[in-house]
């Protein structure tokens, strides 16, 4: 399998090499991390090519704090190590229980595991952790890390003390590489995802790009309601902050693991991949049976041999590529959240066609192949068959637009805000409004393409019967064409009569 | 208990006197599971009636392999028991995992419970399927099974080898009958139900029909989108497998008596029991206590004494019938899944009002009767008061339908495919749509009966007030009615003002 | 912080001492709880103002037993302490075995309790209920309470045997009250609030008062559909009972202290808190990492020390204040269920600051407060946002109605129900329709106000990023906000067409 994994790899930069070397027992060397922060920071778009037309509010220091926060200066002075968890204690008791009862908070609990337990694992992960910090200067040679404190990532590795009104920070990913390099290396390589007929922009859609995703949003960036804005940041952040999947203080790679951790971002009306995880028979298995008898602590690679699992998560499927588990969940991405006709009609293209092979190999852990590629050539055709539905509705809006026919479209429909520009069903819809604009059969075509059609594919992708036939999906589909035709044909008997009355009314 | 038992099936066909002998003890002959699976066959439909009308697509194999399975020609050979498990543990470990786990693959395990294990009564339960299978010459007298191996199910019961591409089969129910006679017996016994004016066909609703009903459903068999269509079998399959509650390859009793067994089919727009059960306080304590402490290994007949449920689950009420629990769920339906007038209207019929008591007796077991029966004449009328919402919008939308005034309707309505026909409101409004074919109000009041009023009934009789009250139920309902009407009079004014033009236009 | 805790206090009413003084170890004596008692009955409603409209159905007399309650007339005599056990545990099982495991048929497990058992602190708590009982004459002073049974709950502490058919009551908040002291009181405690410009009546919304307001709701008076408006009820109880939060028979405290005792009411169309909480971060670690390890037995003040807590419940926010927790729920409440202008425009009143302060202070458990404070700010600006859309499209509507432009307004709009009286976008729109009495837009319009902004604030309280953005709120307002627009300039379009009819029939 190491040929293929070299092969699929080969266009990958230069740090993916870390990862790869990490993970057959080569430790990185200083240089690459090095390398690999400051490519972080260099792909990374702050406040993206919009940024003159909107202000930070105190809120997105806190998703975005490589290019917002400022510590405050409401604590002067230096403390030590000892004092950031003496005086929180007292302040913000629940961040530092969490952290004490976390593995940061008990290295030794680490090194002390017994070889059956199902964190043991964790003990040569921090020795890497701690020969690649002896390997930057930060420990001794051999030497052991006491502890991961507050300190630590909120100020730097190894620190004793820290100006609070100057030093203190927010980690970023690369705050967690420091430590965390192979995992950095994987979450940064979604990044080199290309398509093949550039249906999305490079490392779209990934975790690696979701903030330069946001920002680069023009109705994000043209909404007067920055708070409501801001919404927008809470999930795409993943860029900017590894606590997302691993929610802070407690760090945990089992919660991780587990569907719910997903779900905060992956659930709703534009991608509902926790309600049709948890409604398929994988989630019925997880539910009735996984959720108190399988054992989240093992390495998602021994899931099924010794973790006790009987059916995937939401991680297992999709850290998964071609048998080995990484932090990189891109690699079998095909429909990319978004079927158009430049996906469905190139499906035949190596590049669709070797990611549907991967995903044949991923189901055949527990599916026969026959079964696997079965399900996936019918959620490729019953996607297909939405996406007509779809597009059947969109040349329905775009001819009442071209004709000037959209309710209100000759004396009532003001232009979107800058950066945005006004268009039949456009996206800017579901997000602003002002008289007439968006129209209500805009507003139902932009509801059909970015939700109801979305909803149809991961109903079949997630197997969840009624998320692509009645609950969610086709019959909503329906629903909206059924409304689209009727208010076409509405308008246009309007129209007619409108114009039959002028020319009455000129014959007089 | 005896009496009334005898009495209620007297009308049941000669194979459920095998469910009521294995029941005390005395062991089906040969002929009794014979004749059962005859009949399984029998009854079964196939393609159905309108089976000329579309080929299966090939994932549906898996969902009626009864007619659409055969085996993958690419492995060929004869291998043995062994080398099942051997060449599938590398090639779809997960299933192998789950099957080694489960009762199926630790017989022993079964036959060494303590007697204080809630599975103990398994132990019994291997020995009637030993001297059963015994009667049936698969097993010496006195022999004991080594275990349900892929081949057993897969080949038939005691094979010692399969020819892979010719033999291989999917298990139907009739597979799993050979060593689960009973079950069988009482799941094949919901075919038995009779309504008494004919609401529904013999059998319906229930899971022994449930294949039945989908490929007699005219629209599924019409509409193009094979893989939408599919999408329906994947719950409507009951009839043909066993796996829809129990999933391969644990077949796990405790796993069905958990509610999110249900989940996957008995959730969502138009029979919404899932939500509704866990939103009610039933589902409240199963949530908060239940998950946690109650032990689903017991029989559910000792759910409450040893089990330590403090409320129900779905399958304790519904597998229940005056104080016995089988596979036949629908001894107590009464509403059906559909409130029409020819139930609201009958609903003082013996048949019904038996089953009522059948229920207080049931809620009886947690309730007083008084309560259970209050609550059962609330629910009734409430959906009574439902009912009437939607059969006045029926009226209306019949009208517009009647006098040719639904929009599009004089010249851009076609017809449904075959083996479809236009009418207003149809069923197949929700899977099927061209031009103005539904217009928008047929749309609706099919949303209103198929969707809104069944989850008003089932909100009310599974006691969740936000079920029925506004949330889903009533409120909808009033909210399609409001649309109804609002259009029938703008459709009216239309048609008014258009005849007012016609006659301007006349007089000139 | 006890000087903060009277300041507080000052305004409330003498019974709010007796849960202050019990909370440092002194008894109330029997006066405090008579007149706790009496107060409770003299504030009830029964059946309120508008009680001449309606009559109780059967179901009625179990939602509020204070008024309709009567015992069933099927069982006569005179029955003992142990005679209730004995015969419902044939005729009833399930309650007797959930109370059988319950603290209340167990109090010498209470007794026997080990100091480092979590539910320790119910030692004291019964030895206070016990000195309490002997100040009121039920025991002897040093007597212990054997068992807390049905006869005392369902007749009277300490009864020894009760007239069945004429005893028998359903326990009333009082008839916990009288051991349960100090909690009646502070769930009692919530009438006290009162707004600063009047938003709300006293005691609004709490569950202290959430009877009255039930039927002092004219459309629930006025609607002819009672079982459908006893839904109602099945909430707006909390008044009446202690079972809503602490189910029977169990009475669990560890159940309430779970986040889904609170789903019931708190979840869908109107207030959708339990979503938002599930889909929050908080309610992620809940479901990752609370459910199977944190210990709901210890009390709330102990829940991060010594439960193991990572992240709140909904109990541990909302009954904290200032750092004690407490059964009165609304201390903190700020935007009252229902963003409006009366709030929006009095923020920056002491009352509403100071309750913002103390959030500050319940958030900073797990954050710093000037996250705290940054995320209240961008909750309170968003939801100002969404009011902003509501109340646009509030004017829309409303210029309609007074112009007489409603669709059928003229000639098919009938009154609602007495006491409810006609007005655009009206509540009554929700649970009343008749002809085009609501028409589109006012049904729209209530979605908007009492659906829509609430669910958008909830989302953004409840820090559920797809709560406030796409899948509810903003973009839902959004939508509604294009649907009223789209339908007025239709209306209006209509309407001069027509005028322009009638004038070309006018010149003829």
């Amino acid at each position: 399998m190491k040929s293929k994994h070299e092969k699929v790899l080969s266009c990958v930069a230069a740090f993916l090499l870390i990862a790869s070397a990490a993970s057959t027992g080569v430790l990185a060397a200083q240089a690459d991390f090095d390398q690999l922060r400051e490519k972080y920071y260099a792909d990374h778009p702050g406040k993206g090519k919009f940024g003159d037309l909107w202000e930070p509010i105190a809120i997105q220091k806190y998703w975005n704090p490589i290019d917002f926060y400022t510590p405050p200066d409401t604590i002067q002075g230096k403390f030590t190590r000892r004092q950031c968890v003496d005086c929180h204690l007292g302040m913000t008791p629940g961040w530092v229980h969490a952290w004490r009862d976390s593995a940061h908070g008990n290295l030794d609990g680490i090194r002390n595991l017994d070889p059956e337990d199902s964190r043991f694992y964790k003990k040569a992960e921090l020795e890497r952790i701690e020969a690649h910090l002896a390997s930057r200067g930060v420990l001794q040679a051999g030497e052991q890390l006491d502890e991961v404190g507050c300190i630590d990532c909120h100020g730097g590795v190894g620190m004793d003390a820290l100006e609070h009104h100057t030093e203190l920070r927010m980690p970023d990913r690369a705050a967690c590489g420091v430590c965390h390099l192979q995992q950095f290396a994987e979450a940064e390589s979604e990044k080199e995802q290309t398509w093949p007929q550039g249906q999305w922009p490079q490392g779209h859609p990934s975790h690696a790009v979701d903030w330069k995703a946001n920002v680069h949003t023009a109705v994000w960036a043209a909404m007067p309601q920055r708070e409501v804005a801001q919404g927008c940041d809470m999930c795409h952040y993943q860029q900017n902050k590894c606590d997302g999947c691993h929610t802070r203080h407690s760090f945990s790679a089992a919660e991780a693991r587990m569907p719910e951790a997903c779900a905060t971002c992956h659930n709703g009306v534009d991608h509902n991949e926790w309600e049709n995880y948890m409604l398929s028979k994988h989630g019925v298995i997880y539910a009735t049976t996984g959720k108190m008898n399988w054992d989240f602590e093992v390495p998602l690679k021994d899931a099924m041999t010794k973790g006790g699992y009987t059916a995937p998560t939401c991680v297992w499927c999709h850290a998964e590529f071609e048998g080995e588990f990484t932090h990189n969940l891109v690699r079998k991405v095909r429909w990319g959240f978004n079927p158009t006709p430049a996906i469905a009609d190139n499906l035949r293209h190596p590049w669709f066609e070797e990611r549907k092979d991967s995903w044949v190999r991923t189901c055949s852990n527990c599916h026969s192949a026959r079964f696997a590629r079965d399900w996936l050539d019918t959620a490729d055709k019953g996607t297909i068959q939405g996406l007509e539905v779809e597009q059947e509705a969109k040349k329905i809006v775009q001819a009442l637009y071209d004709e000037g026919l959209m309710v209100g479209q000759k004396d009532n429909r003001p232009a979107p805000p800058a950066p945005e520009a006004d268009a039949p069903g456009a996206f800017f819809a579901l997000f602003w409004a002002k008289d007439n604009n968006p129209s209500l059969v805009d507003r139902i075509h932009a509801d059909m393409w970015e939700h109801d059609l979305i909803k149809h594919y991961k109903g079949l992708f997630h197997m969840n019967p009624g998320g692509f036939t009645y609950t969610e999906g086709w019959s909503e589909l329906l629903k909206r064409y059924t409304e689209i035709q009727n208010e076409n044909t509405r308008i246009r008997e309007m129209d007619a009569l409108r114009k039959e009355v002028e020319m009455l009314k000129s014959q007089r």
